[in-house]
């Protein structure tokens, strides 16, 4: 029987939940595929996406009672995350319903000069059943109500999703949230799947049936799930948000205009939800003399002042207290430790302080939890430098006045071909979602040019299908001649629904 | 010193080129990264497009002179290469200038249900280097000249070739067309820039300044450069073409209409360019009974009547040699062999029979060279069924009559879910260049979602980068308030550019 842990207080309990067995993996996959067919009409997956969305916030109270006794995050916290989620399935079904995202083409039979051409029309269709693997610190929006699931349901994939262990019982209930939602809307039972347990987990993406793998998490598991991959017959794509350091910039300017103001923020960056966000500004660039120096001496003393933090689980709890030890031996000097405790997994909100030269790889590790490295720096060459030195993450941020454009063109082009999101006068922490979101960076920061924030995660588990010389009838709905009420590209010419 | 060796003779000479060496593409590589900047604004990528078409065609003859000495292909059907060659620049050339292709969106800041929300701008930038693997059988339209050469340069991306070891000088003569192009219209030298040998190919894949690869060829090739890919600190995308069988159906209505008129176009399918195309339909499902046997007839007679053909090299040849053993061994009857003989690498267009219940993985290997499996039918249950038993593909090819759209229904799902192409009452070879196409399917055919044919292949090589709360100065050009001249998503809402 598998076990669920309060991490506010360590103690554990059982969840009444069995490891899956191979065979219900396989057989889960089989229903998955036979779930494909329903899914493709567009509307019946808005339909759907509109359903989640309502059963998600129906259950908002369970959701967060079950999620706080798992995950030990605010209550303000999770019914945050718990509307983010159901934002998302409506913000999928708004594009759903849109259509742009199938890339309906159409071109005609034509003279060309390469000689007559046939009539080619090509859309995107769904790739198949899609895993997706969520990450323990986002229990709903990067878990079974994540934005892995809505842009998959978006593409017309059936989801089966591996709870993690960290949350099983609000898996659990996030999957009867679903599974209630699809049975609503006449869905299949094969829409949405679950299974529970690390093996179940690895025949999932061995499973022939399974087409594409979404994951958040530790670049050891997403490792781990890779050589699982590898062993398959047929290679599949594994779309993984891994690990961020996420630096963050304050510019001469902005420390002498407004340095208490971005302490103060940068403070609420760094220890908000624990630290245990994927951009949490790890590494904050902030330049020597008095300006700066009062920055500095800002962050220590609200640190100082804190409690410990309770983390999402034990091992996080400990790779926090090895990796910190890892950070200081790099060189890393500690000049602030919060004093307060706290039961349970708790560890004590930590800033360490080095020179900008000699930041490297090894002081740039990912610490999930409240650390920051305040790396002091005499000159922008020096942030430069240490910036292409470090490895790669989804955001960097800039905190500059108006005065020093100078400093945003010596530092675009690292911090364009160095991170996913460019953040100007703010703090990378808070992702909104939107069409234009981008939560994805180079690697290690993910492994894939796209991920899973923002309306065009759905792009992830399609592929174009074309037709060619098709007999009318043959074609899908979005591919013939008369309007649809979707943007299509007719013969080079992108063409908007009247509207 | 690499060698040059005529597929119509045998006879090898020296090209005067050398292998490159480490250091050189060490070097080459970073010279690449340094012309990143030049190719950043579209007009420049267009300016160069069109220099490249410009600069292909001018020197057509040149180039058919050398690739007919290197590949045996007949000049008739290598100058349509060198004309798709250049038709492909000038289509980039057109994309690039229309410029959705960015995917430019802006979200200004607001108001949401989530609470306020920054403003987030997103467009597709450049991943950087590309390297480009080439195919033996299209010494322009897939190697130098080539659509991942076009689409790279479309993206922003400067591009390094691998020379392909069976047409060195034509590769050669090729890059020189690209320097020149790029030197008229003031690109850097590192827009493109070419490598030889095997050692130098790996070298290339590993080399750090490499953001990706664009691959065309053979199952084992692609695995040998996977490996050297996975050695790699940083994983980068290899976007690969590999291995098609192509499977024709031949309905029953078809085949009584209009056998002797399909008969044809079937034998002049798979045997043009010698059968070297991956789009070669190598297996055909033809009915039982009079009709069926009269297509068989027609085929057996056209191919006994044909002459040997001259393969692209010493290798293929071998192979298509033991390929056709392996088929025969594996339950394929042969029905004819052609009789007339020709020199050099030379093979005899061949034509296997089987019974459709016993087609399986074995009897489905592509033999690239001009060979064809007939596949004899009782139902549409044994096509379907076959359908699902062999390997995936490129393309699939359907010919039928109108009152047999039963038949369409019937195979619909297993068409859409095992190929990219499905083409009705033609033939999947001859691969119209344009924006609706897709040339890719599931694996073994490709091992991306998406590949090299049409204006969509340009995707592959752009990643996202958001911007928040960016000052207008700050953005690049695509993103600010004023109007672009390219269609953009303005919260929300796909913008078409006043015309």
């Amino acid at each position: 029987m598998l076990v669920t842990t309060d991490p506010r207080t360590a103690t554990t309990a059982d969840t009444g939940l069995a490891e899956t067995t191979t065979a219900e993996v396989a057989a889960l996959t089989q229903l998955a595929v036979s779930a494909l067919p329903a899914l493709e009409p567009l509307e019946a997956r808005a339909l759907l996406l509109d359903a989640m969305a309502a059963a998600t916030l129906a259950r908002r109270d369970e959701l967060v009672d079950v999620a706080e006794r798992e995950t030990g995050l605010t209550r303000a916290r999770l019914e945050g995350e718990v509307g983010r989620s159901a934002f998302q399935f409506s913000l999928f079904a708004q594009a759903v319903r849109e259509g742009s995202f199938i890339e309906a083409m159409i071109d005609h039979a034509a003279e060309t000069p390469l000689g007559p051409g046939p009539d080619v029309r090509r859309m995107l269709v769904p790739l198949g059943p899609v895993a997706v693997f969520g990450s323990s610190n986002f229990p709903f929006a990067f878990s079974v109500l994540g934005g892995d699931t809505a842009s998959a349901i978006a593409a017309g994939c059936p989801v089966i999703v591996k709870a993690h262990g960290s949350h099983l019982l609000t898996s659990s209930l996030s999957f009867e949230v679903l599974r209630d939602a699809a049975r609503e809307v006449g869905a299949p039972d094969g829409t949405f799947g679950i299974v529970y347990g690390q093996r179940a987990g690895v025949d999932l993406v061995k499973a022939p049936a399974v087409s594409a793998v979404g994951f958040t998490g530790s670049l050891g598991a997403a490792n781990a799930l890779r050589a699982a991959i590898d062993e398959r017959d047929e290679p599949i794509p594994f779309f993984g948000e891994l690990s961020s350091i996420n630096p963050l910039v304050i510019s001469a300017g902005a420390a002498r205009a407004r340095g208490e103001q971005v302490a103060q923020g940068l403070f609420t960056s760094f220890t908000g939800s624990a630290g245990q966000l994927c951009t949490k500004p790890g590494i904050a660039f902030v330049p020597t003399g008095a300006d700066g120096q009062a920055i500095v001496d800002s962050i220590v003393a609200l640190t100082v002042d804190a409690s410990a933090q309770v983390l999402l689980n034990d091992r996080i709890s400990s790779s926090f207290e090895q990796i910190s030890g890892r950070l200081r031996a790099a060189g890393g000097s500690e000049i602030a430790r919060a004093t307060g405790t706290s039961d349970g997994f708790a560890v004590a909100p930590t800033v360490l302080e080095v020179a900008a030269p000699e930041l490297g790889a090894e002081l740039a590790e990912e610490c999930f939890g409240p650390m920051l490295v305040i790396a002091r720096y005499d000159s922008v060459d020096e942030v430069e430098a240490a910036l292409w030195r470090i490895p790669r993450s989804l955001t960097t941020t800039i905190h500059l006045e108006d005065d020093e454009r100078s400093i945003v063109e010596q530092l675009e082009p690292v911090t364009r071909a160095t991170s996913g999101r460019v953040v100007f006068n703010g703090f990378p922490t808070g992702v909104r979602v939107t069409w234009a979101q981008q939560h994805g960076g180079p690697w290690p920061a993910t492994n894939s040019q796209h991920t899973s924030v923002g309306v065009t995660a759905v792009r992830r588990f399609l592929r174009p299908v074309a037709w060619q010389n098709a007999p009318e009838w043959a074609l899908p709905a979005a591919l013939r001649d008369d309007a649809t009420g979707i943007p299509r590209r007719i013969d080079g010419v992108l063409t908007l629904p009247a509207s």
